[in-house]
């Protein structure tokens, strides 16, 4: 009789639970969970409008009951958190992470097993994920589909990238969501790996914009030890789900009880820039993971890399040595190509310009043995990442960057060959503490190696994490570019200062970027983490570099100083020849001067694909720099500087194009003005096709500092 | 017209060498090499008999144009070659390296790619391979299918393994030919990983034997960098095909100029022994590699084992754990299981049984954490191979073990999770260093990970040889089980002490070898190295271990003590528990006596499946070791001591089956007689079905110690 009765009870409870609304702590958000004849559904609203309509959540795992229905609710538990934390580096130096905590335990009525989901609304949006519980009956599974929906509300405006398994650096398409299927195909360049998925998987972190003016957000958070996710509209019901990376056998993903599939996020809003300032990625990620962070610190570098990638020199030693087997091909025999960039001598003045321009660092690309033949090969053993070609002098320069206070920056570019770096990561980043490197600049370019693996796939991705891990173990600060697109991972793993996962400045090199990719990147590839986007080139022409280059970059001078403001990364890149920098030495400065580490940011003004303006207040001092991107439009740009400290007046020096520029006419038309503001001014700047500016505000010590310059 | 002059002498030399004749040092061999219509032929005669016919020889590559025909020779160069080489350890003190060389360089007409053949033509047979020098045109290729052709000449009877990707550990079949493909289901039995590959392939090395008494043995020698080859039969031509072991994407081997392929084998005699005795495949391989070899050297051991293998005892902590989680799941929260072996108090008492009884080493299973689960979950991190269950003291057992003169032997399970094993190796290395132990038997039990890479692909193969390679940084030698069966490597890699690679005595646990099966592995498993077979059981019914194991070892005490004589290794191990040893302390005198390191080996008798006889003479020493292994008839052994040296009397300890024994019946029942011997003796022994005998031959010193034995 009693265990009736405790079963009537449990009955009641399940029944009444199976819809459960949740709201975000300011209330415009609300979540409404709900299972559905066994099927568990959400939906998400904001500030009364429709969102995410009801979508379907589940999984299928291998030779199992799916996990997508015969679901019953066996608890609900509501939570309340609220915490502010201080990032290593960031763009705020404390961030708030402010949740009401939904946590749904599901019972597969059949098969026993037990499925939690987790969501947490956020003021800016919503994360959940699924949880598994250890339990007798799913201990190991395989992941072979998950089926988690995002109804969208409507046919909206998306800035997308073609959905691919191996790359990133596609163009942005801009198109209402029913147009993906006929666009895709365009949408699909050409790249040194490539696995695209279908004709309607678009990439996150995708974002979009309502016909109604409401601006939405896709992505995930916290991708660790799980595949990557892409999302497969259905244009019919226009509903996106969930589409994993496979491995070489076709699974998604491996997992062991009790796990967790990384955060799914949505963030909304009707204002563009409250999507630019969210901080959902990071908030749902795991606190540092690192006890001493002393050894990190944002890196404002330039390298021996630009004039490779225009083609005017070299990676390769000798290219005429041909194929090349290391340790066996004997490079003492060969004189250096003249093409060669990486050589002593170069970098010794590589390094003079940095010491004496103040930047932390310099990068040596090409500096090590195997580059003849490094890429396409599908070569295992393709590099060893301690052997330096003859011409560079390990030792010589370690002692002369360490006299000129500048230390240099490794690059291992593992040609996607993982198993090898694997093997010699070790050596390598004991190489790097030997040598006085504390960064290094890993690159995948080019396939998987294990053969079939993706670059997002669970394999691949627990690499990554590997990397970083490892590097932790020497103090070394990784910027991994060709890896999987970041999720907030740095929040846990603060030495992941950088990554780049898009088409960054070099694409400027190979035809071109769009004028409005800059306008666009924040909304979707920052929404994960910075990237080292390699700003700065000053000479936009690349036939200047290298005759058979045609290419020209999409932007002018000014605008490129501005990229320093509005793509945020702790390392900054001027990544322009010195000599070009010494024909432009006034435009340089803000290069010089800019911050990249920061007390506060501040959106001014954005919309995708058009423009975005930043302010943003440097960590450790009370300067402030504002950087302006336009896209190919010719705008006004309208500010105040309501949020300068008040009562205290600044210089503004204000880097905009001059009248006649344009970035296809005229990039190098810029104007340098110096103006006295404080919190009551407002200036209003014209912005050339493919332009911006960028302003930096110092705070007036001495009126002195002020004579002759206009007030605003 | 001096260049026209030049073209027609080529073309002269071209046509007059289509045809190679080739012949082994004494004449007994003969290889005729042929282009046939541009496509690349062989044959190889025995004293005239024909024992491969014209086979057709080459590869296909992907995406170009396949190296199987269109060739031109374009050179050939005879050579000859006699060494005398001294191997680290073996099975004779010194080694003869003789061979008559035909090197043909091929150049594909219509490509201009070129390719060498290159042919050894031994005593006791035939050695070729393939390379592929630096050339413009063929630089990177990946090898999509070897067409290798062996063509039978004759119907012969084989010994043969089901073809398999991934498990040598199946029961041999004995058939004619013919008849493979209708025994070929019952050919493959269950594994922990099995890929069997068609209804006609077979494992090499093959052995054979034609209806007019030729022996031929086909396999191959040096394989590194390549996959694994099998042998697919066309039963209506009789002609064996190369088939490769494929990776994850279904290619067979990558390949980078200058390259060469493993050698493939072909031994043959009339003479049985002749197989056993051969060297070629040691030939056919690279002199020692490692300089310093003071630290390699036959190892003698004992182990916690059998009781595992048996199902008495259990390798795990605690199965009741569940599933676990390095790092995470704390052992220390959770009391030993009784059925967990390996522990501090039983270690212990193996050391002491092994100081007393002269073994040097003590192998140790179980001592790690993770076993709870271990297998069959696609387990990624399944092992560090540094954390010990909290009931195995590390430091304690090294330093009684070194007051005991005694080392511990490491065991790493893999799992067959490669890149796990890969990213521990050196701590798991040092490890070992640090505690004294200075040899590991490796395992890679389920499936590999790289998920959808084989045991024996190229990316194991790589995997494998690496593993040796660095185990030599740290002095260490490998014994590794479920790796790709050997071909001779041991030679480049003497560290490689041992390895599994076919059904070793373990099954013995799981159901039982067939009785011939010790006939049969020296004519297979044996051709390309040692193997750890883990002979000695002493008591044969299982249920005495464990009342749910009904199996039963097929063989006679006898015959166990034979099996240190004609399974030859450097590494032998006395299997079974202390307290079975106990039991037969006449018998077990044997196994501490018996040498692992030889001056010279000879085959008195052999009949692949039905018997062999091995005599061999230590190495620094004079004493000799007989050993005698029978099939499941009871057949009588005459052999004669002309081998022994001539003048000198010995004692002769025969241990040999009792009357009444068998290996069904009666197994344990032996006889032990002490006789006086010398060159001119003979003696006749009653070999019981699945029984052998083994014989010590000590020189006599003084005549009192012959005092009232029978002299011979």
């Amino acid at each position: 009789m009693q265990r009736i009765l405790i079963f009537i009870l449990s009955f009641a409870l399940i029944t009444t639970v199976n819809a459960q609304q949740h709201k975000s702590p300011n209330g415009n958000f609300e979540l409404i969970f709900q299972l559905n004849k066994g099927i568990p559904t959400y939906r998400l609203s904001y500030k009364g409008k429709p969102i995410i309509k009801e979508s379907k959540l589940g999984l299928e795992i291998k030779d199992m009951e799916p996990l997508t229905g015969n679901f019953m609710v066996a608890d609900t538990k509501e939570t309340t958190f609220d915490e502010t934390w201080e990032p290593v580096w960031g763009e705020t130096a404390t961030i708030r992470n402010h949740y009401n905590e939904l946590l749904v335990t599901l019972t597969q009525e059949n098969t026993k097993r037990s499925m939690m989901i987790r969501f947490r609304v956020f003021d800016d949006g919503l994360g959940f994920r699924y949880e598994f519980p250890k339990q007798t009956d799913l201990n190991y599974f395989i992941v072979t589909d998950e089926k988690t929906e995002f109804a969208m509300a409507g046919d909206h405006t998306a800035w997308w990238l073609a959905g691919d398994y191996d790359t990133q650096e596609y163009d942005y398409t801009k198109s209402k969501l029913s147009e993906i299927p006929s666009k895709m195909e365009n949408a699909i360049g050409p790249n040194a790996s490539q696995t695209p998925i279908s004709e309607s998987a678009v990439q996150t972190s995708l974002m979009m914009k309502s016909d109604d003016g409401l601006y939405i957000n896709l992505h995930e958070a916290a991708l660790l030890k799980y595949s990557c996710m892409h999302l497969e509209l259905d244009t019919d019901r226009m509903v996106f789900e969930s589409t994993l990376t496979p491995d070489a056998v076709g699974n998604m993903a491996y997992m062991q009880t009790p796990a967790k599939t990384p955060w799914r996020t949505i963030i909304a809003s009707e204002n563009a820039g409250d999507i630019l300032l969210s901080n959902i990625t990071l908030n749902l990620n795991e606190p540092n993971a690192i006890e001493d962070v002393s050894w990190i610190e944002p890196v404002k570098y330039i390298g021996v890399w630009w004039e490779m990638i225009t083609g005017k020199s070299d990676w390769a030693y000798n290219q005429s040595i041909g194929t090349v087997k290391l340790g066996q091909t004997d490079y003492s025999k060969y004189e250096a190509s003249p093409r060669h960039a990486a050589n002593t001598t170069k970098v010794k003045r590589y390094i003079d310009f940095a010491a004496e321009h103040g930047f932390d660092q310099v990068l040596v690309e090409g500096w090590n043995e195997g580059w003849e033949d490094w890429f396409g090969k599908s070569k295992d053993f393709v590099f060893d990442f301690i052997t330096a070609y003859p011409d560079f002098d390990v030792v010589e320069l370690r002692e002369y960057a360490k006299s000129k206070g500048v230390r240099l920056m490794m690059h291992h570019e593992t040609s996607g060959a993982i198993r090898n770096y694997e093997r010699w990561m070790d050596q390598a980043y004991q190489f790097m503490v030997d040598n006085n490197y504390n960064s290094v600049k890993s690159g995948y370019v080019g396939d998987i190696i294990p053969r079939g693996e993706h670059h997002y796939g669970q394999w691949a991705i627990n690499h990554y994490n590997y990397a970083v891990r490892k590097a932790a173990d020497y103090k070394v600060m990784v910027n991994a570019h060709e890896a999987v697109r970041p999720t907030g991972l740095r929040r846990t793993w603060p030495n992941m200062i950088g990554n780049e996962s898009a088409r960054g400045t070099e694409y400027e090199a190979f035809g071109g970027n769009t004028p409005d990719h800059t306008t666009i990147l924040p909304f979707t590839r920052l929404i994960g983490g910075p990237m080292d986007y390699t700003p700065g080139i000053f000479v936009m022409d690349m036939t200047k570099l290298n005759p058979n280059n045609n290419s020209r970059v999409r932007s002018t001078i000014a605008r490129q100083l501005a990229l320093y403001v509005t793509m945020y990364s702790p390392l900054q890149m001027a990544a322009d020849l010195p000599e070009h920098y010494e024909m432009y030495m006034d435009a340089f400065q803000f290069i010089k001067d800019v911050a990249i580490d920061w007390q506060k940011s501040l959106v001014l003004e954005a919309e995708p694909g058009d423009f975005i303006t930043y302010a943003r207040k440097e960590k450790n001092g009370e300067r402030w720099f504002v950087g302006r991107t336009n896209d190919e439009e010719k705008r006004t740009s309208n500010i105040n500087f309501g949020f300068l400290t008040k009562g205290q007046d600044y210089i503004a020096t204000v880097y905009s194009d001059a009248a006649d520029a344009s970035w296809e006419k005229n990039p190098a038309a810029y104007e340098i003005k110096k103006y006295v503001v404080n919190s009551k001014s407002d200036i209003s700047i014209n912005c050339a096709s493919g332009g911006g500016y960028a302003i930096s505000l110092v705070p007036v010590k001495d009126k002195k500092e002020t004579k002759g310059l206009k007030k605003l």
